[in-house]
């Protein structure tokens, strides 16, 4: 992929710094994006202003990054004889020595770092008199944001594996025997984390990963970021969220559902049905020019004429709609832009989701969430999965991966 | 799990600063350590002298802070009208803001940060007149290094699912049928990937996730970080890594295999054999007070004697052993104490790995690798699985999982 980098060149021309310097691992999705490349263990990526690419990285990665990064030049650690000044002056001073030969090879006496630098690096090598400026504006960031094609098959994709695991998961609750109000599966008690395991699996099947789910039932529901835990009930609202990985692209997808499996109270249903036209009322709001602000407006409007708290009628609520209304997802989970008070312009090619829900541990949590990009006349959804309160048996979920999206 | 945080206050207090400060999110595990808590997106743990620890979390984690974590206060960004602030200042402005009444509520005006601390917010706070000093030591991850017995275990149930996963790995290599000298199962060439899938779900099954595997055959197996990909081959080395973390604790285990299906020359045998007795070597030199670089020499001693050429001996050596003998881990897959030429005294509770590897693209690579606790006379071996070149069918993988080790 073909990533224009103009901006933060032009940012370094404008500024009269000498590079852009990354020093992170594989969990800085700005790094993996600039650079091409991701290992384990920390690296270093340096931007010039004529826009080429230098990687300075472990001799363990060195053959890696040189068959995969999209790299200029790429120079392993030993060439600053790193094993010696690590032995001589210890891990920290060590690398900051290798990394100050590594910049004054390139004339390099000047740097813009990202906010998430290390200051251990940052301090170094000002006390070596290097002048270190954080560029605070997050370019790259903002450059991600934007998603080429390429990127939005990735999500897509990434979104396809995330039905097929939705489908697992719906199938279990819809299918799972009631015995003294507790859902039951093959005799035993179903639990979130049996739930959990079986969606993960079918990730896996799909080529996704991901670190954690949310099955949560009842009170669980109720928190939006509880992971759920123990045996599902009958009559209680279920909230189902995955947030997959593909392994291969590393680009997540994003979705929920909430169900309940037997008789959901009026209050409810209510309170579900407020939910999905919360959800329809910011799906509608999407267009490019549009703030993420005014979307997240829209949403709040519809849950508080319902006569529900938001964080905009009542910022210290616990009860309610408490999060914002959706965030950029791409090589993070949680990206640029945000649907929320401080939501900027929305731009054709953002990801976003869009995800309310309405919380209260007297009655459970609902939340709906489908994933989108933003297009020339307003959105495309990325999400091809029923929405219903009543769970159903989805005949063959691995249908679900092949689906297409709606448009 | 009661962690003894003196160190890091001793530190507080001889070099009279008001507080610790990190600001990270579930990436860090320093702050997983230190706060008992983790999350998806950033969030900010501050240890005060007198050993108290207070979190500041977005509104999504307050429960689960307040449920889970070993905070002593637990503070919401909304305290600070978090939301207001950044519609006014933008996010990271905003957040700057609430960070500052944070520490200001508390009387900090000057913290210690670690390496990995964000220099936007290290400049941040400085812009704002707190003094941001670096703690350049790492008293936190040496904190880490020295396992309770509690992290022991933790280590040592990942590892068991690891050998699990190994199981269904050497199965199936053993259990192949081999057409036109191609690994092939269920009629279908065996690739990487699929040994790769099928390690992926046993993990799973056994509560550990992992981000990337490694099963690489003949030239892949040379370069030690290539995770392999295509069909494996009979007569070439296969070198099978695996490190995956609990899920739950999210303690790593870590052990490498290397097998050949069919006949292995006569080379591929001997560089099996020297470091087979590299790793016996280096095993052999661990016990607290050793240090990991007298260690990683026994085991470069192995290796050079027999022929092969180490970073010790040639520095910019290519092939032969060319990374270091071992590395710590725990909530990091690689973590203090090291075993190489930097690394430091040995002490009881470290948990190590000893992997010496011997490469060269024109013969394929062979590694083994054990994960090791130390102890008062000299170490046991958290690691209970045969060492072979052959590979054999493992009838019950999943029992492995509840081998116990040798002691």
């Amino acid at each position: 992929m073909e990533i224009d980098l103009s901006p933060l060149t032009d940012f370094l021309v404008a500024e009269e710094l000498d590079a852009y310097l990354i020093d992170d691992d594989a969990t800085d999705s700005d790094q993996r994006y600039v650079s091409g490349f991701s290992a384990p263990d920390a690296y270093q990526t340096l931007v010039t202003p004529d826009g080429e690419i230098h990687l300075l990285v472990s001799g363990l990665e060195y053959g890696r990054a040189v068959k995969e990064s999209g790299a200029d030049t790429v120079t392993r650690h030993a060439t600053y004889d790193s094993q010696e000044l690590i032995a001589e002056h210890g891990r920290y001073e060590g690398f900051l020595r290798v990394l100050e030969q590594f910049l004054e090879d390139r004339g390099v006496a000047s740097v813009a770092v990202p906010r998430s630098f290390p200051t251990g690096t940052a301090d170094g090598l000002r006390d070596r008199g290097l002048e270190v400026t954080v560029e605070s504006d997050g370019i790259v960031g903002e450059l991600r944001s934007v998603k080429h094609d390429e990127e939005i098959e990735h999500v897509h994709r990434t979104q396809r594996a995330n039905q097929a695991a939705m489908a697992v998961a719906e199938s279990l609750i819809a299918g799972a025997d009631v015995e003294d109000g507790v859902l039951h599966h093959e005799g035993e008690p179903l639990t979130s984390e049996r739930v959990t395991e079986e969606i993960e699996v079918a990730l896996l099947r799909n080529g996704c990963s991901l670190d954690e789910t949310i099955v949560a039932c009842g009170e669980h529901g109720a928190d939006p970021h509880d992971r759920g835990s123990g045996p599902l009930e009958a009559n209680e609202l279920i909230v189902i969220d995955i947030f997959p990985r593909d392994k291969e692209t590393k680009y997540f997808g994003d979705m929920t559902r909430t169900f309940c499996r037997g008789d959901p109270t009026d209050e409810m249903r209510r309170r579900y049905e407020v939910t999905h036209e919360a959800f329809e009322a910011g799906l509608e709001a999407i267009e490019p020019g549009a703030t993420g602000a005014v979307v997240h407006d829209a949403v709040c409007d519809v849950i508080e004429d319902a006569g529900y708290a938001t964080f905009r009628s009542d910022p210290g609520t616990e009860t309610g709609f408490i999060h914002s209304t959706g965030h950029g997802v791409g090589l993070d989970i949680h990206e640029s832009p945000s649907l929320s008070p401080s939501g900027e312009e929305l731009e054709v090619g953002h990801v976003v989701t869009v995800e309310p829900g309405i919380y209260d541990p007297a009655v459970g949590g609902v939340r709906i969430e489908d994933l989108v990009v933003v297009i020339e006349d307003g959105y495309e959804n990325l999400t091809d999965y029923p929405i219903d309160l009543e769970p159903s048996v989805r005949a063959e979920p691995s249908e679900w991966a092949q689906a297409e999206s709606t448009e």
